[in-house]
């Protein structure tokens, strides 16, 4: 589909019509899609890079924040990366059409589960080029129509996108409105969008907190939200600490910007004295900020005082809050109060410790031993991801293809009645 | 906890707390509650009907319909029926700590999924004691909190009932707010409620249409929807024609004023001049009106004309349309127009096509030679049913325990990075 002026309803009705179809495509059809979307993302490559360099141009003459820019911008190697995304994508099984959990009941009734697409999912996100091919790919693959809102920023390339995922459709003769880009929608056509629950089964926004809270906040559509990463690593008495301080170390500053990276460690008292200096050199030396309690600032000369709003807070960059806690209840208290449902991580060699903290503490993902960086679609062996969903309705954690579908009902039966 | 004056917000707080706590009891523990709550409903039966029958006079004093009233009635063997639908719910699989699609990546990685309750459940309903004692024999065995709305018609009924609860959690220590049942919130306090989005996790509204989308278009807590049940059945130019008819008759006459009853049947044509003078004779006998369209009533002398409104319309009654349909995908198309993703049945012995209709039939159960009466939860093998969700996000079609929960990823490692 185009990008136009056509009523927010009446594209979103196209869409939905689209997607009824494609959510009844075989897999190989769905897969030829992603072969399709693969080639010409390849093919046009020239025509995409010359639009996406207008939108940086025009991003940076707005004075845009680098940050930004850098998300935006496209080169001839994350063209191939995204065409590769693609390939992966394809190569995963597809859940749709799974039958599950099949009983036969004493009166000879069958009830099994059928497992389907979504049906039509709104992707609101900002000018990031790569999320928009991903999503595409991840819905195509799960028979979902998708409804793109993306920044305006990336409105030229936006339209090469659609381009080639126009080619990618129309190829298998699949209605091209089965992915929709709007990149002229204001707040207000948003509104309207988020109005459509007989249409659009499923919102899934992600950005800045400001752009999820309005969508939660207008949507009479389930969304599933995204909101920030406040991860934390606790230092248990029982850790390994050579394994605690690399974890800290690749947690905080192997990615800081992203929303599964460690923004607080808290530590067990008990190893507090021998722990604490050997992280101070070692972030010190990776250039990390520390804001360290009372306790922790004692073993931390470098550090700064954490202030109250430090403890819960998303710092996205080169600082960690630090702390010490008498014992692990109160670490899992702080983390009760403070944590985003995200990513939580222990440290330590008790299994019985671990497996008491994955079932205490509330978070879509729950570590033992490992990087809070690791939560990821791809990570975790979900082949890809379209988001990490932090509220526990439908998929809670991050969301791959599986997440992307339902089951319904199927019964078959002789005759049955009640 | 006992009704009171209490703030919304404090209200839903504490069930929260309480909830988290219930969360991680153990499968043992929520079963003693549940046979406590069982002793509780026998032992205080004499004050539980007695507050009843004050209900339903001053019911039937300001004049509430019949049906209504029908529904609030308890008597000794409503009760005790009550107390073994706790029994029964006590006797199905905790599904809480169930640990699924373990994985071991190549680096090491092991991943797996937790089975976790969805938290603190708003359960929204009219004047049903037996539903509320559903939801909370679901919700405690399911380890979630629950807060009740329920209809100020049964509010004598709803104190002694939560007299219950309290007796039951108490009796293991478990805090009382774990269930709280409201009798007294209005319109406006239900609304402030409903915006409860960090404390609530969930609002299941059972009830007229009216409420239901007053509680969809009000909340900004995931709703699961239960909208009305407009139901078909369609007699495949395959079908046994026999079973088509005992499927019919059972699908409107054995309770007609359930969700799960037919509206409306759907004929293919080949069959329908051998097919409708008999369906015409058994439905006349059971008193049901039939409302036929043009071609149905050349076969139906005792039939009504068909209005355009009777298509897609939820009688709840001794009433039903008949169409005759050119093929099979002319159901199909009906369908798609005038279903309401409740339940919808082909009969036919073509294996294939009954295959196809459930692939192809947008509804949360798609049944092939059963009656559509048997979509419900404890029918179906779910043990019990907190609700039947028309909607596709986190659960399709009857709602048992398992719908009440959700995953948490659980990763394991031995120090892994990225």
């Amino acid at each position: 589909m185009s990008v136009n002026n056509q009523s927010i309803l009446e594209t979103a009705g196209a869409a939905a019509k689209a997607a009824r179809r494609l959510a009844l495509a075989t897999t190989d059809l769905k897969n030829q899609t992603l072969s399709a979307l693969e080639t010409a993302l390849l093919k046009n490559s020239a025509s995409i890079l010359a639009a996406n360099a207008l939108d940086v141009k025009e991003a940076a003459d707005k004075g845009i924040p680098p940050h930004i820019i850098d998300r935006l911008s496209l080169n001839e190697s994350r063209l191939r990366e995204l065409a590769s995304a693609v390939a992966n994508v394809r190569s995963l099984a597809d859940p749709v059409g799974a039958v599950e959990d099949e009983r036969v009941l004493e009166n000879g009734l069958t009830v099994r589960r059928l497992r389907i697409p979504l049906g039509l999912i709104a992707f609101i996100c900002e000018a990031r080029p790569g999320a928009l091919v991903e999503a595409g790919a991840l819905t195509i693959k799960s028979g979902n129509g998708l409804i793109v809102k993306c920044g305006k920023e990336m409105s030229h390339t936006a339209e090469t996108l659609q381009s080639c995922f126009n080619e990618a459709l129309a190829s298998v003769a699949l209605a091209t409105e089965a992915v929709t880009v709007l990149t002229t929608v204001d707040r207000d056509d948003l509104r309207e969008m988020l109005k459509l629950s007989e249409i659009i089964d499923l919102v899934i926004p992600r950005g800045g907190e400001g752009l999820i809270r309005f969508v939660s906040e207008n949507s009479r559509i389930p969304v599933l939200k995204h909101f920030k990463g406040v991860c934390h690593l606790y230092v248990d008495e029982a850790a390994d600490l050579d394994m605690a301080l690399n974890l800290a170390v690749n947690g905080k500053t192997q990615r800081p910007s992203t929303c599964n990276s460690l923004e607080a460690l808290l530590v067990h008292q008990t190893v507090a004295a021998d722990f604490l200096p050997k992280l101070g050199a070692a972030l010190e030396k990776k250039g990390v900020t520390i804001k360290a309690d009372p306790e922790a600032a004692n073993l931390l000369p470098q550090a700064e005082k954490a202030e109250d709003e430090d403890w819960g807070r998303e710092f996205l960059d080169l600082i960690v809050a630090v702390k010490v806690v008498p014992d692990y209840e109160a670490a899992l208290d702080h983390i009760a109060r403070y944590g985003s449902n995200h990513t939580e991580v222990i440290v330590t060699r008790d299994g019985a410790r671990g497996a008491h903290f994955q079932r205490a503490v509330e978070a879509g993902c729950v570590m033992v031993n490992a990087s809070s960086r690791l939560n990821d679609g791809g990570c975790l062996g979900l082949g890809a991801e379209i988001g990490i969903s932090t509220t526990r309705l439908h998929a809670y954690g991050p969301m791959g293809l599986r997440e992307l579908t339902t089951t319904r009902f199927i019964v078959t039966g002789n005759g049955q009645e009640r």
